[in-house]
């Protein structure tokens, strides 16, 4: 079953207590992109500068991520520069070059069109409804946000909360967007509004799914050494929808084990920089983990 | 198997976004005690003033606490005063009169000596290596202190690391004992100092459980209306000891279950001011949430 991301790609500059990285790959698109390959085929939609070395990409491509929705522009790629504290969960962004995706509309090629799944990672809302009319009726949609758009496109992003079955965001956007400081008070605004399910994130505190048929509640694996959580997000929603394409029925069950495929491949990228982690790994090593966290959760 | 706990009684005023307490009980001690008594005898060792109405307590002691360690000085009883933000995770002390508690020497009672699991709650860690001096070899000891004692009292804290079975504490306090950002490695570094577990509170996000079987990760209960959170910590381990008096063998499962204990009475005493809501629950709600967290956590 394949899975169509819609996202930014980039070109990442990183220090962190580390170590650096310049101009690593990176961007919503791609790390998602990496992350549900481990499960299904994956097809991307993204825009790249001239300056970018698709020959970077080519391990992606034989991992079955199709590339033929990638636009390239007269222009630079998006470039991001931050910096990690010593509490890696700290950082500032140092610069942010949107470039060529400024400017980005997304175009689904016809072929894309019939995905069954769809993730639209972290893009204008309004660009997000744009894709969501291209496409034909999907079996699932996943809506991801930040806060950016949270204050500033709140009616364009309420009508996707309407129209899309799950959306994935973090404990302090959650609250951003429904006004309550209580988590799950805050989830079940949501679920009211007609979401399927709702996952949040905490990063080094696991996540919280919530859907009709009650809560999960997921621990994170535990890293003892995160060298780069760039990108840990979209790889946590990478590993969540990868799953769920391996799965018949989109229950409660398989949704709780795509939380878990979730923080599972988030625990791996933060190990390295960039993709270098995701590239050392196969699907077995998320099993492991996997089963791992739930020696880690019995009692 | 009873409990021993030495620690503080107080008379707490508390401002939170959900009203007010004056003059409210609490204390280390007592949120301890009453937690652990759903499971246990309890036996405390603390300090009051002249001032301090013992019928406030009677309905402890029915429940199985005893207070004959309960010394009556002359002076005022412990007063603290605190006023929680929006985010209840966050707070100010207005004031800590420490009063008749400034000079406690705890004098463990003969028929006190030979109870069978130690809670050492947070006070001087040089009183507590001498309450430790006190007792009989017990079955198992349970180390808590904070931030104060950490920077202050270092030497006396680590000479106690090396004595007790168990510490309790949480993810700032274990980063500041051990120097490490990485709560796994400051973890690893307090078991390699004799532990034989450590239970790392953190807060809303749960406790993770080390020990030499590994790792337990434990979210906490959901609770929507967090009214006051004093006493959580105390509350918590009340109710990890009270369950680990009731084990025939202290084994990693036994600690496991002695965390969802402790995370579900937690829950309870945060619902409501000072011993409202433990006031009016049974052993029987905390089996109920017990077996909700199992529900949440299955995979």
């Amino acid at each position: 079953m394949s899975i169509l991301v819609v996202g930014s790609i980039a070109l990442d500059t990183v220090e962190t207590p580390f170590g650096k990285a310049d101009d690593a790959l990176g961007g919503s698109a791609l790390f998602f992109g990496n992350a549900a390959s481990f499960f299904a085929p994956v097809n991307i939609v993204g825009v790249v500068g001239e300056d970018f070395d698709v020959s970077q990409i080519e391990y992606l491509r034989q991992k079955s991520v199709d590339f033929s929705g990638l636009m390239i522009e007269s222009g630079s790629t998006f470039r991001w520069g931050g910096r990690y504290h010593k509490d890696v969960n700290m950082r500032d962004t140092l610069f942010t070059h949107l470039n060529v995706f400024e400017t980005f509309k997304p175009v689904i090629p016809p072929h894309y069109r019939d995905s069954e799944l769809i993730f639209l990672a972290n893009i204008d809302p309004e660009l997000q409804l744009d894709v969501l009319r291209q496409i034909k009726k999907p079996r699932l949609t996943v809506l991801d946000t930040m806060n950016f758009w949270i204050n500033g496109k709140r009616d364009a992003l309420m009508e996707l909360v309407k129209q899309v079955d799950v959306m994935i965001l973090n404990d302090e956007e959650l609250c951003d967007l429904t006004g309550n400081t209580n988590i799950y008070d805050g989830g079940q605004t949501l679920l009211e509004h007609g979401l399927q399910a709702l996952v949040i994130k905490k990063g080094q505190h696991g996540a919280v799914l919530m859907d009709r048929e009650g809560r999960f509640l997921a621990p994170a694996y535990p890293v003892e050494r995160v060298v780069d959580p760039t990108g840990a997000g979209d790889t946590f929603a990478g590993g969540f929808m990868g799953h769920l394409a391996t799965c018949k029925t989109l229950d409660d069950t398989a949704f709780r084990h795509a939380v878990i495929y979730g923080t599972v491949a988030a625990s791996f990228v933060v190990e390295d920089f960039s993709f270098n982690r995701l590239k050392q790994i196969e699907r077995t090593d998320l099993n492991v983990r996997f089963e791992k966290i739930r020696k880690m959760t019995r009692f």
